[in-house]
């Protein structure tokens, strides 16, 4: 039932999708870094930069959708090919997402900088942000390489990420009670705190479709998807409630 | 090169795929609709309905990504019918994550019943979660009938969506300046807001797949894709900046 192809070439457009992705890969990594970087020391020009790097992943991510449905069109792959080409659109749609995050944390580097946050938030943002991009970046190795016996790690750090998050979240809260000249960039660094976490959760679907490209099931068991931030309650002053 | 194939066991197929999303979509509304309910009446049962009713969301998407494949493996589908099973498989996903959105909201019931917030507040929400929601309805109309030429609605909506959502973050801002007791629930209702600014995203997300779908083209111009939330800036007193 299946054309005949040259191997070869066949091979070639399957490793241009897995190089493109991997590419993206470091493209999000690095816009998130830096947007980090501007946000913690209040960069607007490096925040500028990182909007406008967005442009080349989203048109990464269409590239990749058009290559992969021209090779399945043309090569009508079975089995495990079709799922490496299917998980190579997922993969981009999550990384072009995590791109926008990067972007959206950009955007609030003026929000910010007006007024200057105690170190120690920024320093708790920039732990959570190196904990998802690790996460992600291990991640996309797992991809390189296909050791999906490795991916274990990927729901203990999920869950790490998640616990960071949510004592960001009750930190961010407390000095907001503190001074509501706090209020405003305090709440741009809580939307902050969540595009990060959202970024961990990006990586995890990455790894649920590897873990689907490789093996054709679903990855058990199902993670608990969620930070537990939405039951935080503070009593004014601060007290955790 | 194409398999031989029953037509007509071949569009069950297909009609199968769009039943689901259908149905995906019908659930995906009333989740949210009743989320927000359970906010605004403070009714934590009923956010909990919500919250259980998400699996039976995610199953859905499994089910279409299952399916889909299978189609595209044993059919062996060429232009459009390629698009649309792909198609499928992308607008499933961004219902899922509606649905997602619609529990997010949900867990937040809690939380933001411990204070009474003003009515306009709630007001509010409602206002934004409906026109999100009509948004919706009316793309998922379009995905039905394929009208795809009645699509221009979609980016006039999406941008009264993002002006509304800034509005309603900058009244929350002030009232969290008025009284530091208003600081957790707002926070809360911050989020929330934020979760149905998203739910307008996903529509729009599955108009340009429909696009794609019907023409094979990208849906142009590159839609405004953010609200302008991350520039609110209030003075201590809720004064805007």
């Amino acid at each position: 039932m299946q054309s005949q192809h040259i191997v070869s070439a066949y091979d070639d457009e399957l490793k241009f999708l897995a190089r493109k992705i991997a590419a993206m890969g470091g493209q999000a990594e690095r816009m998130v870094d830096q947007a980090i970087a501007a946000l913690v020391n209040a960069d607007p020009a490096l925040g500028q930069r990182v909007i406008q790097d967005d442009v080349v992943l989203d048109e990464a991510q269409r590239e990749i959708d058009d290559k992969a449905i021209l090779i399945i069109a043309r090569r009508q792959p079975m089995a495990t090919d079709l799922r490496e080409i299917i998980g190579a659109i997922r993969i981009s749609a999550d990384l072009e997402r995590v791109g926008d995050l990067g972007k959206n944390i950009a955007k609030r580097v003026s929000a910010v900088a007006e007024g200057r946050q105690p170190n120690s938030l920024f320093r708790g943002l920039e732990a959570l942000a190196e904990l998802a991009l690790t996460q992600l970046k291990e991640v996309l190795d797992v991809y390189a390489s296909r050791s999906v016996e490795r991916i274990g790690f990927v729901r203990d750090r999920d869950e790490q990420i998640d616990a960071m998050y949510t004592s960001l979240f009750r930190e961010l809260l407390t000095y907001m009670m503190e001074d509501p000249r706090n209020i405003t960039p305090c709440t741009h660094l809580l939307f902050v705190a969540k595009n990060i976490e959202r970024i961990g959760d990006h990586a995890t679907n990455i790894a649920e479709t590897i873990y689907y490209i490789v093996t054709g099931e679903q990855m058990p068991p199902e993670r608990p998807k969620e930070d537990k931030s939405h039951r935080v309650t503070l009593e004014s002053g601060g007290k955790p409630g």
